[in-house]
């Protein structure tokens, strides 16, 4: 089986929260791959406006029908049946007791819902509509055998050294929080870890620091262990949803225009992606692009939230994300960090007209053709390259990939027609 | 019957013309909804690079068939039967020597065109086709009882002062020149002093400034009249043309990104109008917009001048606009005042991430749904008051209406989010 | 016959390239209509990065069949038999032996290609795919008459001075190289030179200075012998092309937005002509444009390179342009020029307000209707002519067209409406 997706399946299933058990077990499968870094931060703590919440654990949950002991809703079936951060309760109720604390789908009636109440004390149960309208008229016994108690939120981070400390680091990020549902999001923690696996293995100029924790809170919480790490930062990239079909989404930061974005504009345009503007609602974007922080936080998916039906039901399940579209995605993205990486600006040592390249063999012998995608390259950067322009702004220029313009130029430099400035 | 119809109903039979006893009656029935102050300028005075022109009245004109006696064109059966500021002539003429003097439209051969010569000496009648073709061969006698002479021009003005001067003033303004016109402009006249009337009872930051002018001349005895108020206007506003179909259309001022452009376009992208290019033709935004005032103006029209084939013949009847079009154009000047009103600019005063909205009571409990338009409106408030974008251009980023962030601003300035800059 | 065409007639038979006897009787037939001053640089004069090549002339050239002594290809045929810059070759070939020597296009099977061998020391045949298919199995006598020895390279050069110095100078230039192709380029060459022709005949505040050279090298000789010139030129137009079909396309200079770009895109927006984005591929705009020198160098073509079929074939003949084409290109052109002569700057003396035209006879007496377009560009000049804008600018805002706006400027300075600043 594909590695990525026997990692996908064996963290399906567990119970993962902003804190918890399911949590931790989740990061143990994550560093088999790549040597993760676990911290905390206690429950209490102050993080900016926000306080480290209880740490929730659930043991079960159940509904059962009084009269026949017939279990009817149960944990143990479904990760999602469990309104996250339920509180523990006990107690026999009425099915119009029952209501207000039940979650379903009408218009998607095999679908469990997922919801969440972290910071309202409440409990609930999620449920297909078919379950809830077979649930008869009670009374009914509820067991939400949960805890929620002092402990800590735990977060998992690697740094992937890059050649040289002054050009900065890539935050690669990817929450952790969600519980059984596969494109949000086991397809960011997998394509990252690999990302991150496949980083250690090859020398690049940039630092490439990742990071899976559980969302808001749990970004929150690194930004404010990190104060020394943030003026290092060059780009962020939160990676989420990367399946469930369509082609690559890349959200651009707030400011728009980064670096960042421009070489994933770059490389979508190539691949036939597609590129949305800002919005402060999402992922763990929000929280890297806020005023005080003002890190130029992009975001790549396949599927953005709330476009599509499945979005936070039990039919995100593994089979609605495929092996492609991971690979896909990795090789995407590692592309536009090929852009970060060689992103350089050049000036013509031959200015005065064209320079000869036949004679330097850099040019068909002969003429009266149209010119081949690798002469354009070079024309293009010997037309453009005014100490000013770079690589990449003249391969949009250009309308060719980054990839050829970056191979063109190191040719260029070896005939001693460019020289880096 | 509704009291805006009503309005223009007693209107729309006066004679009016660029001075004269029409204007005056007109002005007077303005007055009796809000108190106008009135002021004139007499004849010969120079403005800029014009003079006032002579009073003109208008107490007869008409075509009559000399074998016959007969009346065949008569100003008492509609005021576009004379072309305006006809000079007296009283004689007997052959088909030949009237015929320079007729004006009608062979392709709308029921409707009389609207005619003027106000600096040209020369006197003429406007017509029907079918009542050309039907004129026989004469000899006809004409009189065209007429007075030219030393007078004055009137015009109608009224401050409604806004709670702090320093704000400055809103200019609306109207052209009271035109006769039995509806759409041109009566429409403009009629919702302008409605505006007045409902600005006079509430509260409002300008001071809103309107002026009932004839065309031109008008317009410019205005700005040599108030040097001291010049300094003080911040958007000028031409009202004209708000019945007769379609969507409702703003002209751009000159400059085109003025404060009163991104309001309407802000406003008549929620509510599906048109914007459309400054050009130096249509009323007076001319004036305000010429070089040596420089003030911006825009103008608010639902059917620009020449677009449609009523414009300026007797087919602009009362019939031609209907009550809807006037509120209709109504809300939408409200709305764009509403905006320069509760326009802003704050700074986020927890900008490190998000804020954590839920436990302030801004954010629904329950988590895992799509944010509603409030919070959307709040989010995107947080997200981008670094105290120098307003939340205008944040509501136009986030393709949200004003309003709805105006009162989230409000709401979040409560909670001690936001501070005003 | 059409004098452009007869000119063209002559032209076509001779055996052009970078150097030769061709180019001199080429020059020599455009010196008929204008003087045109002679130039050369010595084959080895280093140009740059480049160097003069030695001179290259073709007595004859054929391939034989050594079986038969029939004659199966023949330079006294057609020019384009014979790769450019042939070396010397006498021998006796199989058929193996001589494949790598032949150029045809298997797709337009009764077209000849042209192929050119300036830098690599090699020699070749093109032919129809048909004769190609028809040579046998050889074996073939082959026998390239031609010499490659110092020499020199030659360019023909005219200034039509302007009126003054100071106002600078217009580079017209059109590539002398390739042999019987009709639109790449004696289109180019007729129509300059007609211009030149034209231009001598009228006054102008401009000068126009006119260079017919071999493509590439040739240029760049030309820039070296000119250091003095270079900073007098404003404007560079390369012309090549300008038959064969289609709209007119003109391709901005490398900064996309120099003053002739501008010219050119007004003049086309208002004939129905097409612009493109600069890339430095296609001809000496590369060399004008290269960084060292700057000149902001545009080119004019009905059919840009390689977007035709016939291009750089034996179809692009004398049937493949006509007259109205060579014609409409000179009318565009003439357009263009007189935007670059008559752009100026002008501000509004009378600002305050819209002057009284009517009282200067510059406005149609009798009001009511809508403008007039020489009424518009009279008020877009009041409007606009704030001292800095121009006139071109105001002509693109207004969407008229220049030489509207210029007849009205003129009409305005005589009113002393406007003066130059």
């Amino acid at each position: 089986m594909d590695p990525l997706r026997e990692r996908m399946e064996r963290l399906y299933p567990l119970c993962r929260s902003l804190t918890g058990d399911g949590v931790r077990e989740s990061l143990a499968i994550l560093a088999e791959t790549v040597p993760l870094e676990l911290r905390t931060a206690a429950s209490g703590t102050p993080v900016f406006d926000w306080t480290v919440p209880p740490e929730w654990n659930a043991r079960a949950a159940r509904i059962t029908d009084a009269a026949t002991g017939r279990v009817l809703v149960d944990l143990a079936d479904h990760t999602l049946h469990l309104v996250s951060y339920s509180v523990p309760f006990r107690g026999r109720l009425s099915r119009a007791e029952l209501e207000p604390h039940l979650h379903s789908l009408p218009d998607r009636p095999d679908w469990i819902p997922y919801r969440t109440s972290y910071y309202a004390r409440d409990w609930g149960f999620c449920l297909t509509q078919r379950q809830r309208d077979a649930l008869g008229e009670g009374p009914f016994d509820v067991d939400v055998d949960t805890s929620l108690a002092p402990g800590e939120l735990t977060y998992g981070e690697l740094l992937v050294p890059g050649a040289s400390v002054e050009a900065g680091e890539v935050l690669v990020t990817s929450h952790l929080c969600h519980p059984s549902l596969a494109n949000d999001n086991l397809t960011g923690l997998t394509v990252a870890v690999e990302l991150a696996r496949r980083l250690a293995e090859r020398p690049h100029r940039l630092g490439y620091r990742f990071v899976f924790a559980p969302g808001t809170i749990g970004s929150l919480v690194w930004l404010r262990d990190h104060p020394d790490v943030l003026p290092r930062l060059r780009h962020v990239l939160v990676l989420t949803g990367l399946g469930g079909g369509g082609p690559l989404v890349y959200k651009r930061s707030r400011p728009g225009d980064a670096p960042l974005d421009l070489a994933a504009a770059h490389v979508l345009r190539h691949r036939g992606g597609r590129l949305i503007d800002y919005a402060p609602y999402g992922y763990d974007e929000r929280q890297f692009n806020a005023l005080g922080f003002g890190l130029p936080a992009g975001r790549l998916t396949r599927t953005p939230h709330g476009e599509y039906p499945e979005y936070h039901t039990s039919a995100d399940d593994l089979g609605f994300v495929t092996d492609e579209e991971l690979y896909d995605a990795l090789a995407a993205i590692e592309e536009i960090f090929g852009v970060l990486e060689g992103e350089a600006t050049y000036r013509a040592l031959q200015p005065y007209g064209e320079p000869q390249l036949g004679r330097r063999g850099l040019y068909p012998a002969v003429g009266g053709r149209t010119a081949s995608e690798a002469s354009m390259a070079m024309l293009w950067l010997l037309a453009c390259s005014d100490g000013g322009t770079s690589v990449r702004e003249i391969a949009d220029r250009a309308g060719l990939p980054f990839a050829l313009l970056r191979r063109a130029a190191d040719d260029l430099v070896g005939a001693e027609l460019l020289a880096p400035v």
